[in-house]
């Protein structure tokens, strides 16, 4: 799998791809993780990738040049399934889009800055818009990390426990149970006793229940997916 | 305000806080933030932070002893308004509540990895449970940046212009209208003329009615919440 990345910040992800799992994942050749300066991209004689939006309003609007220009260049070298812009108001991202986008083969993530880009870019040169959650951030940089490393996890070969991320939250629609580790009674505050008990048939019982109970406590929207699948 | 983020691996955080909005918001004084690494404050003499999980199952779970040392030593500093966890199972963090927490004094955020912390860590530590989105990551790390990007950009002067936040999508549970900028004619793809009218009541309706429009057809429950509002 190929991700180019492209933004006006690109110092921002310096460190999220260079450390843990995704440097892992590079270097074990599953994935690789291109970041590009949009501003090398703009044909401005100062390299200029934004300008005020038309009709006035506050905040700087990024321009099509630069952004169509680094998209052709891109697309001139192979074919992608997904040209990806980070928008608050893009579909919202879940489990179920990083399953699948795990999938796919060259992807490119238009990050968007300021008050986002010119909505020709989004009409004319993006696949796709998705928003990472309800909220606002100054960039789409720390988006697209989060969508890479959401990702890039779901590689076969990229976590070293495969079945870890297999029993991770939201693959069935259910939180994961609670999870404890030693010691088994620290200050007073103390492991579940069943979870000491070595009978697996019980401990797996429990696991269920609590996962369920737990879900339909703090998720119910979560359980009615999960129930009707 | 202050936020201290306790972490495993403070690599991944190094770039996200040194550049754009919030390197400027730190030198303004408006914020401080620190990265701490958690293996420092483990008793284990090879300064492990982490275990098989109880019961078995995959993935390894964060210990408590170094996790309650870290906030402990935080704690004895001065008071904080909130012990965050990110967590896939946590309340799911929304505008409102980047809102609400812009506005405390100090907030240490503690990042889960691998299998998350020992659960008495949540029942007894944390004040609060965070999911910045119903997706799993490697780590807090990257929910960690979303937040504080969110939150600090929300601090009055931490973005040059002020009422560029306030107009951002979700403050009153719509998205923003659509952004355009110079030139009027790229290759033939066009701004809308009312744009370029000069009128600015004509536009200000257009700008409204877009905005509404594109939540209707995108995000029909953020409408929901805006028309009781």
């Amino acid at each position: 799998m190929r991700i180019d990345i492209l933004t006006v910040v690109p110092e921002l992800l310096e460190s999220p791809f260079k450390h843990s799992i995704l440097k892992r994942a590079q270097k074990k050749g599953l994935v690789e993780i291109h970041v590009h300066n949009i501003r090398d991209f703009s044909t401005d004689k100062h390299r200029k990738t934004d300008d005020y939006a038309f009709s006035g309003g506050a905040g700087m609007v990024m321009t099509i040049q630069p952004i169509e220009a680094a998209i052709e260049h891109l697309k001139t070298q192979r074919e992608y399934d997904e040209i990806i812009y980070t928008s608050p108001d893009g579909e919202v991202y879940n489990q179920q889009t990083a399953n699948k986008l795990s999938l796919k083969k060259n992807i490119i993530i238009l990050c968007g800055h300021y008050k986002g880009v010119d909505q020709r870019v989004r009409d004319h040169l993006v696949t796709r818009e998705i928003s990472i959650g309800d909220y606002v951030l100054t960039g789409g940089e720390m988006a697209a990390a989060v969508m890479v490393d959401s990702i890039v996890r779901l590689i076969p070969g990229a976590i070293s426990d495969e079945t870890s991320a297999l029993t991770d939250s939201f693959q069935d629609n259910l939180l994961s149970p609670p999870v404890y580790t030693r010691p088994a009674d620290y200050k007073g505050w103390k492991v579940p006793e069943i979870l000491l008990s070595g009978n697996d048939k019980q401990v797996n019982d429990w696991k269920e229940k609590q996962a369920y109970e737990r879900t339909k406590q703090l998720r119910p929207d979560l359980l009615e997916k999960h129930d009707r699948e």
